[in-house]
């Protein structure tokens, strides 16, 4: 059986080289995110060096939170230059819903085979939407945070999964990964994770982590869900508010150990409803 | 009579989505902040979508700390954005002083009409001057750290109230708020706070949330800087340096209770002086 | 004999106003670790006044880790303005191994005229390589993480320091210091330090800092340095990982003082082998 210790494992001993281009609120947070589960980050959004590091890294991914026609140039290039050398890549579509600038460029980005999709429910509903050409902002999406639940996403997340080829996440309260026959519910995490920023868009740098310590797709995007939400939870246990919170959770990413993180994940296997 | 803890309530209770078009260095802090506070942070600065993110928004908030052409461009169009759609806006003119770029950024922006403009003494002070076409350079400003004490700024405060219709807001040591007719000196705060950078950005952002849960401008900005200044004293309390004290703070921000800031809360009122 | 409290006191008296041109990942890092030590940080990449900012500036820092066109040009620009003014100004090539655009960007700068220049090893290597047109490519260095200890770096700091006329800085596990002639190797700091992002960009604007307080090249880059990581042991007393050491790294950049930073200073001097 698949256990999230060994992906975790993994990307410990191998400190995978995670090439970003993600939005300015993110960055900070990201890269320490990233230290501290043991991978390698880096930052580049130039179109001059965008598919040379992304073609020099273990995985990419990409965050479209604060983009600009330059950096959503810079993206597809290096998501172009990911799949050449056969480098994972996770596209993480920020309030994909919330203008048509957003909306075209997750479509476009969706269509260069990203590995893994991780957005909230609200981003998963309107991207699929975005997709298949429905009028999703009767749903009334309005900005980055979900309000929508996560069960509300699964058939949204299903489709997507099936049109793109890539395994979905979807994160929030409890979440979702779905490869289009296959669902995983993952309920570890906390209410105190949606109170810091960036720490979605964290996440989404966490599953590429993952990927490039060799995971599978869908069991190192589970793995990578379940670790982090449990460090939330043991984060939250020290916690008096987002401030401290934020501080623990970097602490314990970096010391939970892997027999904990097996013994108290909350994962659950289905299949897929249709 | 007013109390702070209305206008807190109504943030709490309405979860305003604040779009802010700021700079780099206080994204992070700014999102944590109003995350905080209980609002929903959303950035974006391209032209292709901050006219239409303004306009999704309660309120927006502009601050040049990192001005480039494009972000200017931006700013100017999501202002407008906001003015047609009758969203409150708050401007933030960040080191005005300290080159002819920022001067004519600030000049322009503030003719936009924003319904609050907050900054440090000396940024007010420049501010007007620009404005007012004096020469404000002979005053020896050099950065983004304020060299003019609150009280020097009161005329400067009320002559660039009534020039812009705006709300004033000089915040420092003490704080002063001008709707060109009355005034409101709030002394809350402690000297840490300024050795955290962008928690004045940031308060730009609260400002910002305040206004978009239908705070009055004025009432509103005196009530988010008792709040806010209120949340620096009890976080000093706790802190023993400038890292500690910006952990506290946020938990603060977030635990504060209404009961707690009205009883705390150091406000005075009185008229302008002219 | 030069202590290093002698040129901190200096930055505490004085205040220096730095101007970083840095990456969007070290920018508040960097912000607050000027403040906490006493400093003043501003940060400008317009074209339009990054000249004008450095020529106010008591110091200047330029950081390649998220280089653009643009960007690079204001570098440019604002270095050349530096020069004229007499500005110290400090280089950061981060990652310049990685891609052709770095390395280019990187001897461009590197011929500018820096006072100081600080890298991780690789980061030195590379440097050094690229303005000797070596093939520094067949070490295997791969992001910004440094993948060479400090004391391969040696020989290219030499070279580097007399081909540029600027002072070395190699920082890792322990700091070498050279100016063509005299070395330095300081042994503070702790493994958590690389741990958490943007210590070694902040790490360069102390150094701005030190040289803004009138500290000569090479010792104030020594003081900084053994000031630096004297504060990463002292933080890491009380850390329980990369979070909390974040946090209480601040704090006693801030507090510490001056008599422990003298005694505890782990600095040797001799001169260069060849």
């Amino acid at each position: 059986m698949h256990t999230p210790s060994a992906d975790l494992a993994r990307v410990r001993a191998a400190a995978p080289l995670v090439h970003n281009i993600t939005n300015f609120v993110a960055m900070q947070t990201l890269a320490n995110v990233l230290l501290a589960i043991g991978a390698s980050p880096a930052m580049a959004h130039a179109r001059e060096e965008a598919a040379e590091f992304a073609a020099l890294a273990s995985a990419l991914t990409i965050n479209i939170g604060t983009p600009s026609i330059d950096w959503l140039d810079a993206m597809g290039e290096a998501a172009r230059a990911a799949n050449r050398a056969g480098t994972p890549w996770v596209l993480d579509p920020v309030a994909v819903g919330a203008t048509a600038f957003r909306r075209q460029a997750a479509r476009r980005l969706a269509s260069l085979g990203p590995r893994v999709i991780r957005g909230n429910a609200s981003e998963i509903i309107a991207l699929n939407a975005v997709i298949e050409d429905q009028d999703f902002l009767s749903r009334g999406g309005k900005g980055v945070d979900a309000t929508d639940p996560t069960e509300h996403a699964e058939a949204a997340a299903q489709q997507l999964a099936r049109t793109t080829g890539a395994v979905v996440a979807v994160t929030g309260p409890s979440d979702l990964v779905c490869d289009g026959e296959h669902i995983a519910i993952i309920n570890n995490g906390h209410p105190l994770m949606p109170r810091v920023t960036a720490l979605g868009c964290a996440l989404t740098g966490v599953i590429g982590a993952f990927l490039g310590a060799s995971a599978k797709p869908f069991e190192g995007t589970v793995a990578a869900l379940a670790y982090y939400g449990l460090a939330g939870q043991k984060a939250a246990e020290q916690a008096q508010g987002p401030g401290s919170f934020a501080v623990h959770f970097l602490d314990v990413l970096s010391a939970l150990d892997e027999t904990t993180l097996d013994r108290e994940s909350r994962i659950s296997h289905r299949s897929c409803k249709h």
